[in-house]
């Protein structure tokens, strides 16, 4: 894509001829799109194998930069009918590379390349918490214990707990697509050191222009191409936002290898759909094999983010010099999130069953349902009726009303367990 | 402040009498202005000292809260004319947490405490960025190598250096804002775990609007407050901002070690201001102690990075129980990153001077300048010439002519060091 | 010590005379014991509030060795009689930083500072693992369900688990030692870089061996001054143990939250004791606030490791300049999984109570106790009774029998509690 | 190895017949080593091929350990004359896993795969270690500045730093030996959680004995198997020295970027041996493309490091699930770093020269110098000579005869560049 939007600037400033620009523009084409109907053959995905350069590579991208200029400069001569190598008529450095050098082509390639890629994550967080939304409505009904720091809490519904998932995750929709956005800016043509030295003064601006039609994105020039050159702040940034992703969907699936601990030692509240045999030797063993993936997941991208901040961080000067080892692993965690996220919805979280007797039952039987009559009774009585009820292992109810803070009438009103998943309205203010 | 927000809840409510909401309400403000003038006395300060609590706290800030809680139903006691400890006529849990619990009044306060505190880092980064613009627009006629892998690249202008620094460290201002708006969405009055359990259904909405008014920040009620009671990623995220601008003014400082280094053996570019004497055995040793120092912060914010990353990942359920140390992580940050970047500004960089002789001699000197030759001559014949004048020691422009590529006229026209900062206008594009 | 050790070792070289060196020696000697009943006063505790200098400082050290050298120099002046700054006769630089550099004498120190710190939190860990043995004998009959990715797997002991925790820790107590004994290594009389400039050649030697004499400690020469001079290997060493202790410590506590989870809808295996009011607005809540604390300090070491590791990227040439904040950290940590260990000890590990029935019951009501039957019936029976099992919600052995796989009695006998705690022998093995 | 053992543990038991453990052993030894000529076929190759599973997988490795007892076991069962999958003949799990789980056999393999693997690293090390060595040879009369804090310090040889430099790697040598000697530690025959479940009461002892034989390793039992099977402590000690290791190699190709930074306008004291076009843009520049990707493996390697701790610190009671994302960083480390070092000496430390003439040139320009004088002079008139050498840009050596400070030849016998590379010997003592 860059390449192309670049033939065709330097086409219209009168730096290339028609002929050459054609031949690279469909050299460009077919590696855009090996399958594009119009080009009616299929080059691309030959061209494509002659990428050949590692992803962590010295020279700051100019490996990969040059690989491109050539595999599109011989595709461009084989279409003006000359030989592979003939450079004199279509030269890698002098016509493809035009205007340009690594230190902008390359960046500018990496980030379309996170916009073209960080879709398929987005598509799959979206589906995520549209699954965990329609859990969320299954289990609207499933009253259980809250719990926090791991004690006993007060009551929920689990379908509350899947909407808080649901919602975190969601939340991460509109962060990632800003920072997705900042991608957009690029500093086309600001050449070695973005000065744009051997550029033509009007090329930047025309290549961008150029890139935007391309690639379909609201693509703009760096207000500054020297700091853009140099700068790799926007990558980790991204990562920054990826990283966050990981840290959030890891707790969810923390959660849920306990809230389907068991099936009989554990909270038991919910079951995972079985995936795999779950043990070698402990025969019926059924594990919560998916979300462990994703934690696992989970932790290679944090990993690769402090990567990212130690290659952020080496900047020298006009380059940072380290940007294939920060794309490498953008790439590489854009991908592991995104597959994980995937395999968690589909072969996991849309398989959930709950546990709701098994629930009930624990709200029934729990000491922290006594918060819910905090407001009539304080905090003291309450704190006297809890400790009583856990140290004779007896319900809190029949306590309160033991100790006469409240009839049982009035005790089992308040204590109704769906009532107790929201506020708790007094009923008389003035009391 | 959000004490004092929810007492005004409260008392709107109908759930606290104007006596205890008055004596509530003074005591915090006593709190967050104790030389506020209307007050009269400085009870405050002394309040401000009862505050024992570590930061790193089990039990997810309850500790905390319930100092606040106590320290503030004391005083207000006091103000009530009784004694400290008479919680029957002001109550620490019933009266000042009514209608809240620490997982929704601790974060809440942190984040406010974030959005106060950030403004100091806000502005220490306007000056900074500022400083780097006046330090461009002095410098803006020293022509200097500009580089690229550490190898000597292109010309450029120490001015274009210092205004791409500018640009980098001003480009996070609006990210940090945008980071810390985040922190003005409040999960007050969900209680334990977002349900809202023990509190009025219309406490949250009150509390909040009374927040705004408390402290003039745009606040807003979450609209999941399950899902806010139990999220960090507001955190993380403002945490992955602060690691950002930790990294790009780290590689500033790197850089700014680099050009000064010397006196005689290094690149020499620039000095910065003496600050120190800077060795113990070596006699009139200049050491570049205030970068130095920068680096050193942003070491430490990208350590804290690391521990809230952990710390969120850690969340169990309906709490992230490690909130106390992300929260203590921001704040370290938040103060490390502000102070460093104060001292760089004014202990460093704006009494840079730059050698602009030697700068313009190592320009002079250089073989990278056959760059601008590119449009005229093309890259295979610039690399011939550059590949001679450094096997030779030769300068590159007497090469040029030598071999016929341009002559002499030519290539000192276009290797005017001024020119060559900028793109490079070819003189007739049908050449 | 560094500077009593350099002072003798200039003594015995004939560059020191005998009236300066005693000086310097018991100014310094006064600062290693303020207390020291031989020399009478108590000097030390005023010197030590003259040494003024951040931690977080460039010049890799040489603010504080240069506050050391002046603070000794002063003193010295004082007991030869002199006034202060009368450095003719005492010199800070000439003197007592004699034959030293900043680069030899600072990580000199700061390795010492590492020996002596490190030994409380090698008691720490030496009582906690007691503390956990102490509990194993405790637990050594309470039989419970052993879990697997917090699923029911087979039965164990309590005992076998907090012995498994007590064995985990005691593991690093070599470990941590071996780490340590690396800073017996000095770089003493190496100077500016390790070539010993401005020392005489003998003085490395001789100061090393005094400061084994003034230290108590095994120290050696490093074989090579000039990489021991830019090298901080040991420390990132010395980190990467601590992290490991961290990271250890915090699995243990997170164990031991889930062990108590509850208490009546979670584990409930184990009690830790009640250490503060659990929360503000439930009532009788009692939280796992001690293991909290020591997964925040373990969090925190984690963060720490990782500026440790920036640091000792970042060096350059002939030194690293980060030392300041490499040794920061390191103390930092030292401190604070010194402290959370502990806390953690004695506030909770030795309080902890067990709920023996509860365990039990649990064990006789699960699935995974089929596992004891594999070397019988094999894993595909064994699988098919325990999907019945789960299924059915009906006790295993009662399905063995049904199905005929085995007698009831000989279920019985296989399937007792306390005989599933280890290897499973089968009675004839020609069967 | 860890099926064979086991199979010959099981013989000896009784519990395996003859017939069986011969085909499993064969099956086995074609794994091992396919080109194993005593067996005369090349089953392994295509017998690995059938390995399909993920690195990252849920399930702890369970389907690791059950793709390796399902392989084998097929394997056996056409040796022994049976159609594959008629495990009535010979099972996966009755026969192949026996005495086994996934939780002993899986973390064993991976210890032994990380003993095999380190040794290519090992070889690495040792000879970039040498290779070093070779240059400080060959550099040993190269007498140029030693810089610290990158400003000018005082002499050296290039010898002395490149020796340096082979010190600090050989260091590494001793350090990864003793961390990898720690996986010849097994916890084979601990079964489910280590208690032995299912197996025979000699089954540990046996198998580790003959794990001992098939390996050539020193395998010993675990003390504690429980212990041993929920730890990874052993492997993030591990991953901490290869961060050390990452670390180290990285500040090193730091250091050569430095050094060869030029050509004109850097320090250029090295030369690099070229190894790519340097740009796509900027004809004639060589870049130090190895350092750098020896610097992105490093970085890669930090960043798996902290996966690892934070899979470590996930471990959840009897056993750590996170054991595969470790175990595949571990892996991914140990590759990066042998591939990235053998790289690093092959293309670029073997091919280094020096500018021996500018090196020299700068040390006599150089005001460093003025610390040899420090035993004669004393620090004040040190320090007031060179900061008037810096200040008029004259000549140090001038202004201290000019001074009075010393004779023209005292200076000149001084200073003499090779004479600064050591200690400084005073002539008279007593002076």
């Amino acid at each position: 894509m860059v390449k192309k939007a670049c033939a065709q600037a330097n086409y219209k400033l009168g730096l290339l001829d028609m002929a050459k620009k054609e031949a690279i523009c469909r050299a460009c084409q077919e590696l855009i799109d090996p399958f594009d109907t119009e080009l009616g053959d299929n080059k691309g995905t030959e061209m494509r194998e002659n990428f050949l350069v590692d992803m962590i590579q010295g020279g700051a991208g100019t490996s990969t930069n040059m690989n491109a200029n050539e595999v599109i400069a011989n595709r461009a001569l084989e279409l003006l009918g000359k030989e592979r190598g003939q450079y004199e008529f279509c030269s890698p450095n002098d016509d493809v590379n035009k205007g340009q050098s690594t230190n902008d082509s390359y960046p500018t390639s990496a980030k379309l390349a996170c916009i073209l890629m960080h879709s398929e994550l987005l598509t799959a967080i979206k589906n995520l918490s549209k699954a965990f939304f329609d859990k969320a409505r299954e289990f609207s009904d499933v009253v259980k214990m809250g719990r926090t720091q791991l004690q006993d809490a007060v009551p929920m519904t689990l379908g509350q707990e899947f909407q808080a998932y649901g919602n975190s995750v969601a939340s991460d929709i509109e962060a990632l697509s800003n920072a997705t956005n900042r991608f957009c800016t690029s500093n086309l043509g600001g050449t070695a050191i973005g000065t744009g030295i051997a550029a033509d003064p009007h090329f930047s601006q025309i290549a961008v222009q150029e890139l935007r039609t391309v690639t379909g994105f609201p693509m703009v020039l760096a207000d500054d191409l020297i700091e853009a050159s140099s700068s790799v702040g926007d990558m980790i940034y991204f990562s920054g936002m990826l990283r966050r992703i990981a840290a959030k969907v890891s707790k969810i699936c923390n959660d849920l290898r306990l809230l389907s601990s068991g099936p009989r030692c554990g909270l038991a509240e919910i079951n995972l759909p079985p995936k795999a045999p779950g043990s070698s030797i402990m025969p019926g063993k059924v594990n919560p094999v998916i979300p462990e993936v994703m934690n696992m997941c989970a932790f290679e991208a944090i990993g690769n983010d402090v990567t990212v901040a130690f290659g952020a961080e080496a900047g020298q000067l006009e380059l940072n010099v380290m940007e294939p080892v920060i794309i490498y692993k953008l790439f590489s965690t854009l991908r592991v999130l995104g597959r994980g996220i995937n395999t968690l919805r589909s072969h996991c979280i849309e398989g959930i069953t709950a546990n709701k007797e098994h629930c009930k039952d624990m709200v029934y039987n729990s000491v922290g349902v006594v918060t819910a009559l905090l407001p009539h009774i304080g905090y003291k009585k309450c704190t006297e009726a809890a400790a009583m009820a856990v140290k004779d292992k007896r319900p809190v109810a029949d306590i309160i009303v033991e100790l006469g803070f409240l009839k049982r009438e009035e005790v089992e009103q308040l204590l109704q367990p769906e009532s107790m998943c929201g506020p708790t309205a007094k009923k008389s203010r003035t009391q």
